[in-house]
């Protein structure tokens, strides 16, 4: 059910708000447990794509592990009553502070992204007298057969550990008595539709594995990241990501022993269809070039996401179904970069009228800002109108 | 004085946060109110570029008045102690309870950027019993000439009423009775160095002040909004913008009755040199194809333009004088948008060394997010070390 089915309860509400249908989302959770434990997977949610109070207590109660990428993600997950060891803190940028705080709580593992980092988690680990459990990122552009002989056709990201430092790194593992290292970690991308990118990494991962192997390198887990997308053009049709395919992808090309667990980090395709920005139509307008423009009362603040990468949202009418016309759908910031949308097929839509920016549900209220000084926006949830 | 004069103050503080050189701002704000009261100019301040307290706080008792953008902006003007009879509101989408609280408040003018809004602010200040002072924004883009003429090269944007809606609006002045036209507000657009585009404003707005002038129409306020640039490649040398050549263009150019004000709405010009983003090295790394990497605690979140816009501010070195090597520095969001620059020549660069992202102070703080759950920035002033 999505927001429209729930017009008239919206209508009095004081907007922009963040609508979410927690049975979808439940719905959603259903079959990625049903689909994931067939195989044994492990799935951690990626609370970067969204930390909604509810939204991240519904992952704890559905008994996902979560995927953290700041000291204070670390710490609402373990205040959101999720237990420490199914914690992963990822990042290419944690400070000491936050290494500490994620040491004292013993999570899970650190997916360790550079040859530096590993040197300070061991360090501060010493002095702590504890040991970090870490799950080595490997930039999964380096191919790794081209990676042992000859280089070519590197990325140049900022992200996990490149293949002029994997041989350093292990070397160093011999002095870094503090650190065990548990598994490796990829991660290949954001928003991947085509299951055959999931394969070719599969694929990577078994190459690089048995290398680490190779070295006496001995790993209890396999994290796979995430990266599975969502549909933002049909969010009706394609409400939940094919997690079937997904994880049926992994299961028939990543070659893992009996105690060697898999894990994935999931963020977008868990909460991205559950959400929509709900906004209300202000203005209409017209440009000098006959373009119809209608000013809503959310904007970039509340949703950047199509001002910072130009990606597209389905934007709908709740309220009416004339015939359907092309608006210029803006927001109230003073910026040229506030449209959420041009060229959007609309039925005739008026002031007062109650738009929804549909799967909206990730990388929204986590981007929000209050440039203008405009309110963050609120949370409403299906099950509590 | 920038921050490398007071790195030593600043080495031990939790970054990242803002810096604000307290002294160069004063300065600036003593060169826009010589220059601007040559003329009788009345600058006021746009409060979206930055509303740290203690900088409203000096626009306040520099005198400046404020322009604003939110009904939120019009409350923090206010209870800064800015009066309400300089206090400016623009905005494409002026919601009604952000125009009713700005009419209670007696504020200077509204500007007005549709017809739409025109008669929602009439029909509000009706039921209030008030009388609604409104400036007219024209989208500069309309050349007069062709306006009255032929329409072409009409420009698509979201702001400002266009020609096709200057005739109703006219129109609709005699039936609107709650509205009172005090003048028209223009906007040219942001960071503008070059002084021939003000006189080409100016040119425009004579064009268009005398047409509604044969409409018997009287203004008394000409607002030319802002769009006065910095120097983002060199703040040392220009620290301050050129104000002098400004306000001497507006005069030179613009034809005013002497009767008539002239307002202009400064944001960047006042604010961005004073600023400068603090942000400590974490991590040295390398990607597989050679570059350096430095890996600092600021990032996107803190300062969203070179994400945003691929703006360039210049980066420093607080700490070191080493040999100059080439640099990528980047944030510890979990994106690959969180790169602050690329192939920044920096003095050898090491964990914990500060570094500054100048020119930090108009749109730093001001659009700033918690994404990955980081803390919001802090703010340091120069005069409280």
């Amino acid at each position: 059910m999505s927001a429209r089915q729930y017009a008239e309860s919206l209508r009095s509400l004081e907007t922009p708000f963040y609508f979410y249908d927690m049975d979808l989302l439940r719905r959603t959770l259903e079959v990625v447990l049903r689909e994931s434990s067939r195989y044994g997977f492990q799935v951690h949610y990626a609370l970067k794509a969204n930390f909604d109070d509810r939204i991240v207590s519904e992952m704890v109660q559905a008994g996902l592990g979560m995927d953290c990428v700041s000291g204070n993600e670390v710490r609402k997950a373990i205040e959101s009553g999720c237990p420490a060891s199914k914690v992963v803190y990822a990042g290419v940028g944690k400070s000491d502070k936050e290494i500490r705080y994620a040491l004292e709580q013993g999570i899970f593992a650190f997916n360790v992204e550079s040859l530096h980092e590993l040197e300070v988690i061991n360090t501060l680990a010493g002095e702590m007298g504890r040991k970090a459990p870490v799950a080595l990122r490997i930039n999964p552009n380096v191919d790794p057969r081209t990676h042992r002989y000859i280089a070519t056709g590197q990325s140049d990201s900022k992200f996990g550990i490149s293949y002029t430092e994997i041989n350093q790194a292990i070397a160093s593992l011999t002095t870094l008595s503090e650190v065990e290292i548990v598994g490796l970690h990829f991660h290949v991308g954001s928003q991947i539709l085509d299951m055959g990118v999931f394969e070719n990494l599969c694929h990577r991962v078994n190459d690089i594995k048995a290398w680490f192997e190779e070295q006496g390198i001995r790993l209890r887990h396999i994290n796979l990241g995430g990266g599975l997308g969502v549909d933002y053009y049909l969010p009706d049709q394609h409400p939940i990501s094919d997690f079937a395919a997904y994880f049926e992808t992994v299961h028939r090309s990543l070659k893992v022993d009996p105690d060697q667990t898999v894990h994935f980090e999931l963020g977008r395709s868990l909460v991205a269809q559950c959400g929509e920005l709900i906004t209300r139509v202000l203005y209409n307008k017209q440009t000098a070039t006959g373009t119809q423009i209608v000013v809503v009362d959310g904007g970039m603040n509340d949703l950047i996401r199509p001002a910072l990468y130009q990606a597209h949202h389905k934007i709908e009418n709740l309220m009416s179904s004339g015939p359907v016309e092309s608006y210029m759908v803006v927001g109230p910031i003073c910026e040229s970069a506030d449209v959420f949308d041009r060229d959007v097929d609309l039925p005739a839509t008026h002031r007062g009228d109650l738009l929804s920016v549909r799967t909206a549900g990730a990388y929204g209220m986590s981007m929000a800002s209050r440039y203008n000084l405009q309110n963050l926006p609120g949370a409403v949830y299906s099950d509590r109108l």
